[in-house]
């Protein structure tokens, strides 16, 4: 169970059900997920974070999807079960099918593997590759 | 510089030498990197792993690209330079330009900032999220 | 569950219980928290790593509760669920607030992020900062 | 070196110069350093990014120099070279003897090594340390 | 549980049959643990991820349990709990007694508390251990 | 270059110089390596770390190369340069081959893939592996 109480609707200050509201009416739910529950005790902290979420999360360059998938491949990696899940959650409400969840995983545990392995032998970055490749 | 000796082209035997071919097929280039020759001590080791990073990285219902930009996405998590640089390298050269970049490392980042959070603050999954929203 | 028994009390040796009373009198307590009975199976690698966390953790120039609070930042961002909620118990008990739990989650996350993002783009250290700014 | 190119003032457009500018005033200095020039490609990354950090960093219940050692204790458990060096650097800034710096990394390591010790055990969390001692 | 569908024997297609037979023969078991029923939706990712396991976990110039206490050790650096509990179980298995097991993570500890402290010291690697005393 | 001033033979207090004697007899070498003298502005630390790590790392159930071959694969996973470099080096010294080194490696690759799957799809521990099979 959470360290910090969480702050439902109903006992939250005007600042947070305004972040409430504006998470609500982003998403196209009636609720609110624990997570920023666990932040309303500091609303200026509540505030900051989902102003960042929101606008990191929105269509760019990169595509809601592909956004969220990077965000399960950070959780995967960090061993964070809330995010892993609220993540794939989110993913799939997106059209996230089984078989891309499997391939993004194929991805991660890959790179997990070639990290550790690249990290082990301490390998020095090729010439090519320095700056990752900005300058070639 | 690498805590194993690097095995050049020259002076590996018929096994390595068609990893190393294929590799540079694969990628259309005349080099291999520093990375695959670590490995090169245990030719299975390549052998293995070469196959594996193919097959996960070839186009599948992800596109490369994406693929890519997750492999940066968790070697910047786990602060494995070689495969920050190399596979930034990788990704560039598949077309991602200095504003994709940027938006994905501001996921990047966003993510490892709530996952540390969820963590600390030990928030318990919401029943919709439970199983990645699998059975919502 | 632990993976290994835990050892209670009642079935300790002497050695054992030399230190679990050491535990108990250092901290004002009647109990002996889980921890300690999950490295009772080595009764040296309880003894050195209660010294140690006992030094540690004592009043020196930073005071214990500041120490408390340095532990559940290594702990939320390490994803430890047991040394979270116990440090943070301990921590409470030394008087954090909500309000300064809230603070300090919001400095981890934001640790998190932020080297997600000198590592992801890899930031050469400014010359200013070189050695933890030691000769500047 | 950095894989993305830095933005220096001279360069910048209006809105980084303004972001620029707050991170040397709020400083008193006059450069900025190259974490918020790596940034830069993305103004409202950069912007966001520092309008968090100077939020977080500010007095709040937490001093200013305990804040920054939280900050190193998160970049040593990451391995971020950058974070490490710049913090420790803006914490000497701030009155952070080399007592102090020993005595946070003692606690530091030691936080690793406890956590190591739970997760690999798999210790359960105490009844009393539950929800981190919030209800006890 | 389980983020993606788990496909038990009977369900599942020949190609994944072939592999859970393998497994089975391989450890003289009558039965598929979670973790591979997780990965086979995508047959290809089972089919990889065992033959690699099953070759990097054979003997060779390591012996097996050797290689179930690497495995451990790993787990609980990276907070992974199904892990931790099934190498665990594996190499209990193989033969570890818990005075292996304990050994084991007094060194898992102490290795990830020296960790934290050269990362967080930014510790200069010595000339004679630079390449891993390769060349020395 | 290390955020704290390494501190020499020559300049040690009698209780570090005490701490460094024992450190080159143990070892049979006739110099320190900075680690060590990153700790020695705390002579307590530096004690209290020389303890623990000399007692874990002596003979015991384990021998002193399967030791080091486990400090390799932490310090492989936590990204820590100056201990893979350290460690890989002691292990050499004490006959690990590039062979041994080799397959070691091709473990701890797999263990951080496997890791990472296990986490990112939330496999449940089966109830044969629960409590690590301490009790089936």
């Amino acid at each position: 169970m959470s360290t910090v109480k969480l702050i439902d609707y109903e006992e939250a200050g005007p600042g947070v059900r305004q972040v409430y509201d504006d998470i609500m009416a982003t998403r196209g739910t009636d609720w609110v997920n624990n997570f920023w529950k666990a932040l309303a005790l500091q609303p200026e902290l509540l505030r900051r974070t989902w102003e960042s979420v929101k606008a990191v999360m929105a269509p760019g360059v990169l595509d809601p999807l592909t956004k969220e998938m990077i965000y399960i491949a950070v959780s995967a990696t960090n061993a964070c079960d809330y995010c892993t899940n609220s993540h794939t959650a989110a993913a799939r409400s997106k059209g996230m099918t089984d078989e891309m969840l499997s391939e993004l995983m194929g991805v991660v545990g890959m790179a997990n593997q070639t990290n550790a392995l690249a990290n082990g032998f301490q390998v020095d970055v090729d010439s090519a590759f320095k700056s990752g490749g900005l300058n070639s």
